[in-house]
């Protein structure tokens, strides 16, 4: 008796699951591990896995086991139909897309993010901007046969491939209440911490005392080291698969925070993997439900609880026995206030947690004129320049500080900002239930426990995977909508309180 | 007007290569990074690649490609021809075994790896035998279907996956000469060491410096570090490919020789791939010719080289400066014979250079009568202890240190050994040659200069990649075909010389 269609495409998709935690070997090896002067030959093994990869996933074999399948559904559970959905999904992002394009794109955004390099170093955008011209043409063509696949709008496909329904009707409604209430509450903030003291901190901390640290702290969230590696790279990232999750920090040497804070994102997205559904885990309905959905769980971890005053309670006498440090300055007040200082400041990957979507909305707006042409590429560093100026009243001194200092859009990655604010209103919201269910998840940080932390989003969220929407995610965990509204009174509590 | 058969042929085996590059990466990341729970989702990952791989070696437009090519082949030059003709010799090779065979295969040998660890640690060869005994199996019915395939004897079709054109004929011939000879050469030398004084040296040797010390004789010989790594593992090997070369070595911190030689070894086998020619780097007429040539490359510079007078002359000082060592027990003389010591010890890995051959050779015996049948695998332990006192005149104590203490046989390798020894007598063959057409070779080594070498060896045999077989390889570079004559030569000459 042969395999029923639906067991053959399990099997098909462990083998595109084995190929693409080769891949995802692959890029950590070359961010982490991999001699400068081998680029060359790892862009040659990448480009021959991902066209044996798409190969795979656009085959006439697959289509035919997918409408087999479906005309034989009516046996199959929840689970099976939510995966067969998810396998329709992939294959229907996949096929959409001419391997042609995708090589033209991989060389272009290859050729681009080397000239954004050196034109973020010699702060002269004209050196970039053929490049990005190039690139937005080419996902201009993507976004054109997406959405004609899917049946949605050109920038309403891009979304659709990092968060998948989360679209630009959930986040214009997200974006617009934050925009009314954000520029107040910043001031508002900002006047209440110039009244509070904060003592500044000095000191050499070393990197292996700094990894000492995180360490610690990565094993007290429950990260499993015997199945995960932390290492160092440039800007911290998460790659590999369960069963082998790898995270990067980048550590400096006078500042003991950016590094454990930069773990603790990425311990986020690591955990997340590691709540997946064991049974699920070599299928698509046993993945992520998409980089909002990540983000939310990085910055749960980095920002609501990396920088609560229950963490830095349990923070601080780590501090005080891997550094020997001591003193008014390391007491955990002022550890808190360091730690949620708010500043008007020019780059998003500094910027902190009040002022952060004010970044993400302008780069939401830029990219989606950039899409649709009403914003030419040469007018793109004006452009920029003027939104910082309206929007966080500072100005750019240059490209480098300005529309030059993320990599995104040499990468091609149009329609992933949002997430960011996306996923941090995402967390807000879990936040607040998980306080409701679980009233001592605080006090259980304070002590360096996580278990009630991580049990409430096992159950509810991780263990979830692709089976649901994100937003029936949202309200079946949470039970409401995604909204801004509790991102707001998480950041009010917080912002606006009066510690002193 | 598309491409001519034999360039689509070149463009599949860039596909190939690439794939094989990844393989290698995943291989090299299992040994020296990968967390010890992440086995089993590796193995997935090694599957599936390896599956590709066969799948896209064996699919029929190969073979349809290589017959059109055949029969076009007036046009194409020796080196297109030659590789054509390698193209050919991997197809035969893949589809002489079935998929089945080898997924059958790879089960077993990863099953049989693991007890083998569990037996020779208790000492216990019963634990192994049932293991053994099927792989045995696999193996012989893969030498059985390879050997009809390629017209040659169940053993030979083994041989040849590893040292093609280096037959039983060959090895028989070298052996026959050499088990007429060491012996005595054995003898003679152990008494004239024993009449020597030899120092004990002691002191701790951090793997921080000991690893300064081997990247700074890795620059001098020329390893490319900016598109090679030097890391550490259990067992010293080398994976990776031309572009991105990855050794790795074994420190001991009561011993620097060891890392260091080690490392050495393992060099040899990277300059030899930094060696081949670079503009057929993705194409099998590109690649080594072989693991007994390979092997003559990593003995040549930890053998013949890193144990000479000119090269102790060099690594000396480098001693001195590293570790602050000084005195009689430092001087090059006695370091020398340090390194040079003969003794009639147990285990293979261990050797020394003169004791060396008698290891293999039992080893070589031993196989070929497990794969006929003509031994059991319950008597091997038996027939071993027996082999070894015959030849080495001592007796294993158990089966740890005497038929469980290599790895081969539980990973199927039937037919590597004899490389070992083809591999010392390749090397003393070319280094004849080396010192007769470079004459300044050794007082170049003694000043820690690697360029007359290696030069000579690009010519003569790097460079020359796969394009002809081992055994015209060495009439060409030699002037001689492949004997055991140079190797008793240069034994002689090292061991039975007066030094004192």
């Amino acid at each position: 008796m042969s395999a029923s269609p639906y067991v053959q495409l399990e099997q098909e998709w462990r083998r595109l699951h084995a190929l693409s935690g080769a891949l995802a070997l692959l890029r950590w090896d070359s961010a982490v591990m991999m001699p400068r002067g081998s680029a060359e030959v790892r862009g040659d093994q990448l480009a021959a896995l991902e066209t044996e990869y798409h190969a795979l996933l656009t085959a006439p074999k697959i289509t035919r086991l997918l409408d087999r399948a479906q005309a034989n559904a009516a046996g199959l559970n929840d689970w099976q139909l939510a995966n067969l959905r998810e396998m329709r999904r992939k294959r229907d992002h996949a096929i959409a897309t001419p391997v042609s394009l995708i090589s033209r794109l991989a060389k272009a955004t290859s050729r681009a993010e080397s000239q954004w390099a050196v034109a973020r170093h010699e702060n002269k955008f004209e050196l970039f901007a053929p490049h990005l011209q190039e690139v937005l043409n080419l996902v201009r063509d993507k976004a054109a046969l997406l959405g004609q696949a899917l049946n949605l709008s050109p920038y309403d496909a891009l979304l659709d491939e990092f968060s998948p329904g989360l679209a630009t009707t959930e986040i214009d409604a997200i974006f617009k209440v934050l925009s009314l209430r954000l520029p107040g509450l910043i001031r508002e903030a900002i006047e209440l911490q110039a009244r509070q003291q904060l003592l500044p901190i000095a000191g050499k901390f070393t990197t292996a005392r700094q990894r000492q640290l995180v360490v610690e702290v990565m094993k007290a969230i429950g990260f499993p080291f015997e199945r995960g590696r932390l290492d160092e790279s440039e800007h911290p990232f998460t790659e590999g698969v369960p069963g082998d999750i790898r995270i990067t920090t980048r550590f400096e040497s006078g500042d003991p925070f950016t590094g454990l804070l930069g773990a603790m994102h990425e311990t986020g997205h690591a955990m997340y993997d590691v709540g997946l559904p064991k049974e699920w885990a070599d299928q698509p309905v046993g993945r992520d439900r998409g980089m909002a959905l990540e983000e939310s769980q990085s910055l749960l971890l980095e920002m609501i609880i990396g920088r609560s005053r229950a963490f830095v309670q349990y923070l601080a006498p780590l501090l005080e026995k891997q550094f020997g440090v001591s003193g008014p300055e390391w007491a955990p007040e002022n550890i808190y206030r360091r730690l949620t200082r708010v500043q008007r400041s020019l780059i998003r990957m500094d910027a902190d947690e009040l002022t952060y979507p004010l970044h993400i909305m302008l780069r939401y707006e830029l990219e989606k004129d950039l899409l649709s042409g009403e914003l030419a590429v040469k007018d793109l560093p004006a452009a920029w320049d003027e939104g910082m100026a309206q929007r966080l009243g500072i100005r750019p001194t240059g490209a480098a500080d300005g529309c030059l200092q993320d990599i995104h859009w040499a990468l091609g990655s149009f329609g992933y900002f949002p997430s960011y604010v996306l996923g941090a209103a995402i967390a807000a919201q879990l936040w607040e239930s998980i306080r409701l269910s679980e009233p001592e998840v605080e006090a259980q940080i304070s002590r360096g426990e996580f278990t009630g932390l991580f049990r409430w989003l096992r159950e509810n969220m991780h263990g979830v995977g692709a089976r649901v929407s994100a937003q029936d995610l949202m309200k079946q965990s949470t039970g409401h909508p995604l909204s801004a509204a509790a991102l707001l009174r998480y950041l009010e509590a917080r912002y606006l309180e009066n510690s002193d």
